[in-house]
């Protein structure tokens, strides 16, 4: 596994080691971490104990990727805490500038800003060695509870034309705001960017990846209503 | 099984359809989604991302424990959130009256709050039908996070001789606030009452409970060095 080889698809395999996959669990983790409190803090604005249910058992979900990913950096020998600290200002800046005022900003950010990071994220690990990438796809894997949050935003936006024109320039946001912050990651971190770049191929299939994840978005906002 | 039947120890076994036993699940249900919210709350207190982490864990856990009791008043046809209404104002009113101001408080309510909840509903469990006590024994079941809590503790009351004392009382606080709230749940639902006098065998048998309770406190209270 010391050298890269061409799969069938023509992109790179990644080697087994590169550093970047420590940095790509460290992200992955801080994630968990800071959506897990997001989570509990927005399962305020929620008008029923029903939503509050939901919403926990969303941000338990997040707890048990986190300990997924914490066994997988073990094994790599790794510190999750020292690994997480350079992500904690671009995670903590993303949610501190999308911070929802309602429980349908909350839901929206939850469908949406969680499906725009599992693109990402799952179009790396497709470039991964499968070791790698299942952990990636694990932790990324769907939960039934996110029906909750598509029923919940539908029957709102469907019954005002004000709130859905409001939804939609949430979802804008989240998407711009979430770009901002990768932008800024891949500036910082040598490592992440190269892995990526293998990934991708290179410039161009960042561009491409980038163009996906804007579509897939789309579709999602489509799922909602909005 | 339509009648109770004496054990070995002379406690009467308690039939597997009692009313009580769904309210029993119910008022465990609603004390892990509480926990749940309380410890993501508390978790602000941490100086640490790694106290942030670990009690972020603890709260997951709490909600694995909420989704076994869902599941098991599922099997007794009874919806979760209808079933916990009766006990949300209890519950509260213990939360509200023991809102920790440090995050040495905070680990203390855990480790000491959880304790006094576990003993009782053990000791419940002990006089149940198998399959419901192995319910109640799985969502009390002790986690080897509540070791970071010892630990933390320790280490802070053994450098401060002040933190000690105020500690101490924060302790019985605890202790205190949680039986007032017992007290008030028993005088409201006649079923689980009786559920708690069968299981103990009389009044006298409450009393003996609520002093083995109170023993266990203080050992806890010596675990942590208070």
């Amino acid at each position: 596994m010391g050298a890269q080889s061409s799969t069938a698809l023509g992109v790179s395999s990644v080697i087994a080691d590169h550093s970047g996959i420590t940095e790509l669990f460290a992200v992955l983790a801080y994630g968990e971490i800071s959506a897990f409190y997001r989570l509990a803090e927005e399962a305020k604005l929620s008008p029923t104990l029903r939503g509050k249910v939901a919403v926990a058992k969303m941000a338990a979900a997040e707890m048990r990727h986190f300990e997924t990913l914490e066994s997988a950096l073990a094994e790599r020998g790794v510190d999750i805490f020292d690994a997480m600290a350079p992500y904690v200002r671009a995670l903590d800046a993303y949610h501190d500038s999308t911070d929802p005022s309602t429980w349908l900003e909350s839901m929206v950010k939850f469908y949406v800003g969680d499906g725009i990071a599992a693109d990402f994220y799952t179009e790396i690990a497709g470039a991964l060695t499968p070791e790698v990438a299942t952990v990636v796809r694990d932790v990324l894997a769907e939960t039934s509870h996110s029906e909750f949050v598509v029923e919940e935003v539908r029957r709102a936006v469907g019954t005002s034309r004000s709130e859905r024109d409001r939804l939609t320039l949430w979802g804008r946001r989240l998407l711009g705001e979430a770009i901002t912050q990768a932008q800024y990651v891949m500036a910082q971190r040598d490592e992440l960017t190269e892995l990526v770049l293998t990934a991708t191929g290179d410039l161009n299939g960042i561009a491409a990846l980038f163009e996906r994840m804007q579509a897939s978005h789309a579709e999602r906002m489509a799922v909602l209503g909005i």
